[in-house]
Order: C-alpha cells, then sequence, then structure tokens
C-alpha cells in the first residue's frame, strides 16, 4: 500500500460504499494513517453480505472501524444511519464526510431509460445531498470543536467523489463509452458540491468535488476496459490532496494528484 | 410583439410545456414568422385544462397549429405523442425540437428532498433526453430530407431551454434563491445537451442549451422576485440566436442574446 501523507488528522470518518472499491480504500488508507482517527464509519448497503466480508474482516482487527448499514437512497436508511454514527461518536462531531457510494449503468443515448436515470441521480447525486444534510448537525459540531477560523479536512468537510466523466467542458471528444446517465448524475454533483461550499461555508464545513481517477475497480472495469491507476494510489493521492486543503479550495473540483478539473 | 428575425426556416417544430410562459411565446412567434412552419405543434400536460385557453383560442384561428398532449416524465405518454407528431407529418420529419418544459421548486439546501430533487430532475432532464430520443427517427428524416451537409435550425435540430442557474462555474455567490434541485438538473441537462450534441451530430441534428434570460413568467416570479425580461424579448431573441446557429455551434450554452455562458 502506498503511504498516505500524514496531513489529514480527522478524529472521525465516515466513508459510504465502503465495502470495496475506492470507499474500501479509503477506510484502509484511513485505519493506516501514522495519527489514525478514533473512528472510521464505514457505510455499505449490506454490512452482513458476501460483498462485505473483506470490511468484515478488517473491523474484525480495528476496534475504531463501525461498520454502518445504509442505502444511500432510502430517507429512512441515512436517518438511521446518523442516528447511529451520533451515538458512537458521544456528543463529539463527524470531522470527514467522504461520499463515495455511486453507481454506473452502461447505457448508449439511446438505450437510457427512466429507471437507469433515475436510479443513477438517486444514487449518485440525491445521496449525497441527503446524507450530508443528515450529517450536518455532526460537522457542525465538530467545526464548532475545532481551533482557528479557517477550512480543513481535519476540522470539517464534505468530500464529493466525482468525476471527469462529469466534466461538461472535458466532453469534447466522444470517447469510450457515452455514459450518459452517469455523466449527467456527475455533472449534477459537482453542481451540488458548489451549492454546499456555498451554503456550508459559514458553518466551517469544507466541501470539495474530487475526481479519483480511472481506478481498477468493478465500476473502472466497465465495459471490459482496464484501468490504468491501483486503488491504492488513487486513495493516497486523494488523501494527500485533502490534507492540503483550505479555505481557498472549497467548491473547487481537483483530481487525485491535486489538479483542478474544468466543470 | 418583438418582430423575430426570418431565420429559422423549420416546416415544422414541436414545442414542450407550451400552453404558458416561454412555451407558449415559442408557438405564437412561429406562428408569427414571415415564414412559418407549417405544422407547430404545441405540446402541454393537458390540452383541455383551464392552463391550455389561450392555446386553445390560438388553434381555433391558426390550422397549422397541432395541440399534442403531452406529459414528458411518462414514458408512456412520451411514445404516444411521437407516434401522433409521425402521423401527423405524413411522411416528412421533424426540423425543430424546443424542450422548454421545466419544473422549479423552492427550496432551501436544507429542505430539498429526495421526492423534489427526483421531480425536478424527471422533468428538467430525463424528460429532454427521452423525447429526442422518441423523436430521433424524424429529426433524423428532417436531416436527411434537407439541402447541404452542415448543422441548422431549419434542417434539424434540438433545442434545450437551460439556465445560468445550471452554470457551475458561474455560481461564485450564493445568490437570490439557491434552488439545488433545479440548479443540479439544469447542469445535468447541460451534460446531456453536450452528449446529444456528439451522438446525434452523425444524423445532421444540431443540438443546442439555451438560457431564456430571466423572464416574466410564473417560473421566473419563484420566490416573489420581478424578472426583467418579457417572454416577447426573450423569445424574439432566442430565434434570432437560433437562425444563426450551424455546425461549431453545436453543443454550446447560449443565452437569448448569443452569448457564450459557461458550463
Amino acid at each position: 500500500m502506498w503511504s498516505s501523507m500524514a496531513g489529514v488528522c480527522a478524529r472521525s470518518a465516515l466513508v459510504t460504499g465502503a465495502n470495496r472499491g475506492i470507499g474500501l480504500g479509503f477506510v484502509q488508507h484511513l485505519l493506516a494513517l501514522p495519527n489514525p482517527p478514533e473512528v472510521v464509519f464505514a457505510a455499505c448497503r449490506d454490512p452482513k453480505g458476501q460483498r462485505a466480508q473483506e470490511l468484515q474482516k478488517l473491523a474484525s482487527k480495528h476496534r475504531s472501524l463501525v461498520i454502518v448499514p445504509l442505502e444511500v437512497t432510502d430517507p429512512a436508511s441515512i436517518k438511521a444511519a446518523a442516528a447511529s454514527v451520533g451515538e458512537h461518536l458521544k456528543g463529539s462531531g463527524l470531522n470527514l464526510l467522504i461520499n463515495n457510494a455511486a453507481l454506473l449503468k452502461v447505457n448508449t443515448l439511446d438505450t437510457e431509460t427512466l429507471k437507469d436515470m433515475s436510479e443513477v441521480y438517486t444514487t449518485n447525486t440525491v445521496g449525497p445531498l441527503l446524507l450530508s444534510q443528515a450529517l450536518l448537525p455532526l460537522l457542525k459540531k465538530a467545526a464548532q470543536g475545532s481551533p482557528g477560523s479557517g477550512l480543513s479536512c481535519s476540522k470539517a468537510a464534505i468530500v464529493n467523489i466525482s468525476s471527469t466523466g462529469g466534466s461538461i467542458s472535458s466532453l469534447t471528444g466522444w470517447d469510450v463509452i457515452e455514459l450518459v446517465s452517469y455523466r449527467c448524475s456527475k455533472a449534477a454533483l459537482n453542481m451540488l458540491t458548489r451549492c454546499q461550499s456555498m451554503g456550508y461555508r459559514e458553518h466551517g464545513i469544507l466541501c470539495v468535488a474530487l475526481h479519483p481517477g480511472w481506478v481498477q475497480t468493478d465500476m473502472g472495469s466497465a465495459g471490459g476496459h482496464t484501468a490504468p491507476l491501483t486503488v491504492d494510489a488513487s486513495v493516497a493521492g486523494m488523501l494527500k490532496v485533502l490534507s492540503s486543503l483550505s479555505k481557498k479550495d472549497t467548491g473547487t473540483f481537483l483530481d487525485w494528484e491535486g489538479n483542478v478539473v474544468a466543470w
């Protein structure tokens, strides 16, 4: 595993879609930090299921890892997860929310449907909105409990995992796969990130959209392609980027190397 | 009514949300062109209803105006409307599709819900996708039946009525009203427009996103504000812009005066 810089000093963090891919990578890297969070909440849909076995194994080794059942498309599940996180934190706030859970459906412009468009949007855009709303009191509390007046990921932050696939201005060639539902949902997530950065700035919460690169995950392999970047390299890069963020970076769209991505 | 330039020479056009506001304005201006379309399809949800009276009155005066029942959130309704349009065209293609129907819900970042996010996205983003799919054979036919190799609104075009409210990069201040669901849907519509421009270019179909300005409509008055622009001025401006578009403009985002709007 690549070493992550020690910069992110969140006392608590929550990662969605944490059972595999980039989400699982975030959990592993956070736990392996020289100065790890006191508690890492790993949220996933089916914690007892076959696809959460790696997460279960990790939890048996790390007492600071708390697995939280969460279906980001279900407001009741979001409410229950937020309540459970609040109880675990026993009066402390939540420093870092990483909205990573996402859905990709391989469609062409001709084969997109209402169902696929809606499902992808609900998971990729509405989920991050609703979870941020539900965890807002805990994020505010973390910001209030941290020293200084600036913004940082050690204080309080919402990190929305986006994609260059959602970059409207970068779409100059009809490349690889069409992915209309995915692209639309990520463009909307970028807009949400900017809205959140405006609305939550006064609460001391930094908001950023990150492009993880084209990563070797199930999603990165959609359509039978081979992604160039390992999960470790992507996550180590993103954590390094997160550690460097300050007030001037809220509302921006950055890649895993810290480069600004065009909207 | 402001005079529209004679530039758009579509033999047929379809406007959604045509019973009021900007949609009704488009219908009126198209019918009043020196060289009007042979048929203007005015699509709206409830053609017999109270809110479609002006459209009914207009139809009683203009034989070229065909009112089409259409609920853009319902795939079955879209399919039926496309079939009906095809029958009316008796073998001809459809030159101009104006995706104007839209929904705005006044919410803050704190009060947005799954329901509002979904409804606004379905109407503002998924509707234009599905209607364009359904009318694609007729748009292709219009392109094939027109002379020349370029792109233009007289040949075949999809015009998505967007908004600077969907401009991610322009959101530098938290202005007027927050409108998260609306902003996200319009950012996604802009992405859709770019996808459509890539995918439909080979079929000879021009695709563009237009910002109509802040117009004196029911929607423009949401939140109790007073919009500066009349429907007539906005629609006349947009028709003039449409008449000037060529191949180089497909996939762009322009306002009612022809200025490029940042994504």
